[in-house]
């Protein structure tokens, strides 16, 4: 199925079709986005989700845009103003904006050249992560044959798949290399509450993908790890700092110290899109995500008949949190799988494999 | 409201009848428990949870069956041995029905002396909870006036108030005596995932007395550390080994790693009766319970109709592993909070301090 499935496409009246992830793994839905307010909306309310699919979502949705601008500039600046402003902690969405609007400044056809760039945009993503999944499979079959184990246990939190990047995913992509090359791999699906990215999506993808998984709540993961039954952990990430901080799901930080604890490998997959060279301490520069409280409050799920609803699992009256992102410091992190290989997660070594970005 | 709420008591008709807490926080209701077999539902399906509550539970529990086995002692014998099977993890259950087992030896009335004795194992329970409030809001008292702050922020995993352990409970105990004392005190709940006794029980307890609190998914709690948001952590135990190292919920662990990643105080909060003094390294030798991984798989609330339900939340035909407890080595722990007051976390400090029962 590798290279077979994608979470976006363009439909054949020129609107961004999309999968609806927020029914999954129940429901297969697909919605379709005509203009900025539902690629706005879409990427707000997670109807598509991960950092690179957000990406070309938002390339898309400035193609959206200038069909919807009539091809006044003025218009379609005010428009990518609204997609940057759907999703502050999402990097890939600034990045694929700012490209968008960079080549259309002087032209002449802004709807053609949209269209062509926003192609681009997703065709290039999908090269980075078939990149990413053979570099990830190279550090999988080293610790597999080291191992000398039957299968590898890899840990993963949300959904770092085609869900969640154009094609292969960052942090399955290896998974499914190393699939194709023969390893068996086993993946502990961590829930990633509150929203379940892990629970439904990961598992759902990997399901369709026939590579074995287990779905486990977000507490287990130490452990599992604790009783070496965790060879590695392979994370996404939404923001990475030039100093090599990762900003992903909130939790991923939790398993990051228990990973560093009981001399696990931790490693983050991303394109080079990710970083924010901008930025060198993560912890303490990058902006975190507040989410509504609701996500907290209400489970989504289906019912034994069949049909998809919510319960509410906190007493009415009660307060919540819901925090959507942490960031795991450098120091926690054995490598950063790239489209360029493997980098170790530090400001020499991101600056020397990116010297051309920085 | 202190003390004057009770997780379990003895009913008119010498039923022990108990509040069910797989229905809270959306419905208030209580259990009867007439014999062996309702006993070891109660404690099996979790209608009764939390270590002091279920050794009390136990111990009515020997009393039911006294009554049933019609003053037979090999057949109390039988019904002891099923009560003890409940629940492997719970060291005060098997402490409970050995301290019943061990009193009736000689009986020559077992019911009344039963009646006696599990009265007597209760209201132990009740003073010592009442204990490890004094001594663990001395602790709260200190880190505020050191903070300088308007209130403390205190974390806690899964539920060890008053409807795990009869009174004040064992974590929570130190919150309402802290209440008592004047101190603002907030709590972070995490959710607790798969039971969601935090979100459901704490949550809910907190509400009733008046006890500022937010809810958290459990992935939050690193990143509220890693930012100064937590002033300290308690947390309760099913048990504790003689060299301090700690088997509670799961997920308790990450908490104690990022604890220690920040500088955040964490304590567990326990009687006596919780240490196992047979066992030094408890990360290698306590026994971890499996669960069923439905616990996993469906959540469990209330409809928008007010009617309460589970929804599935994983993909048909994903597995799921539901590990129901993790061990925080005591290297991480700041502090055992017990009756007699804090004490080290090592094996010369619990030797030390419970020399008379080592």
């Amino acid at each position: 199925m590798n290279g077979t499935y994608r979470a976006i496409w363009l439909s054949e009246d020129e609107s961004l079709e999309v999968i609806d992830q927020r029914t999954l793994p129940h429901r297969y839905e697909t919605m379709r986005l005509h203009n900025t307010e539902e690629t706005v909306f879409a990427i707000k309310e997670m109807v598509v989700r991960g950092a690179g699919t957000i990406g070309c979502v938002a390339a898309f949705g400035i193609y959206l845009a200038a069909q919807e601008s009539g091809g006044e500039w003025k218009r379609l600046e005010g428009f990518a103003a609204k997609i940057r402003e759907s999703r502050p902690t999402a990097v890939n969405l600034m990045w694929a904006v700012d490209r968008m609007m960079n080549t259309l400044e002087d032209s002449k056809d802004l709807v053609k050249d949209a269209r062509r760039e926003a192609i681009a945009i997703s065709d290039e993503e999908s090269d980075r992560t078939g990149e990413i999944g053979r570099h990830g499979a190279d550090l999988i079959e080293k610790i597999w044959e080291k191992s000398g184990r039957k299968s590898v246990n890899l840990l993963t939190h949300c959904n770092a798949g085609w869900l969640a990047v154009v094609n292969d995913g960052t942090a399955l992509a290896p998974v499914y290399e190393a699939q194709k090359r023969g390893i068996e791999v086993h993946v502990w699906v961590d829930e990633t509450r509150p929203r379940n990215q892990g629970a439904s999506l990961t598992a759902w993808e990997l399901k369709q993908a026939g590579v074995a998984h287990t779905i486990i709540a977000d507490n287990a993961g130490g452990h599992l790890m604790q009783h070496g039954m965790v060879d590695l952990v392979i994370t996404g990430a939404d923001r990475v700092s030039r100093g090599g901080d990762a900003a992903n799901k909130i939790g991923t930080y939790l398993k990051a110290l228990a990973a560093d604890a009981n001399d696990v490998p931790f490693y983050i997959a991303l394109p080079a899109s990710t970083f924010d060279f901008t930025i060198i301490d993560g912890v303490q520069e990058i902006e975190i995500e507040e989410r509504s409280e609701d996500e907290v409050h209400f489970m989504h799920g289906m019912l034994d008949d069949g049909s998809i609803s919510r319960v509410r699992i906190t007493p009415e009256g009660s307060q919540a949190l819901n925090i959507g992102f942490d960031v795991t410091p450098h120091h926690l992190i054995t490598g950063l799988i790239t489209e360029r290989g493997v980098c170790e997660a530090s400001l020499e070594a991101v600056e020397s494999m990116f010297k051309d970005l920085v």
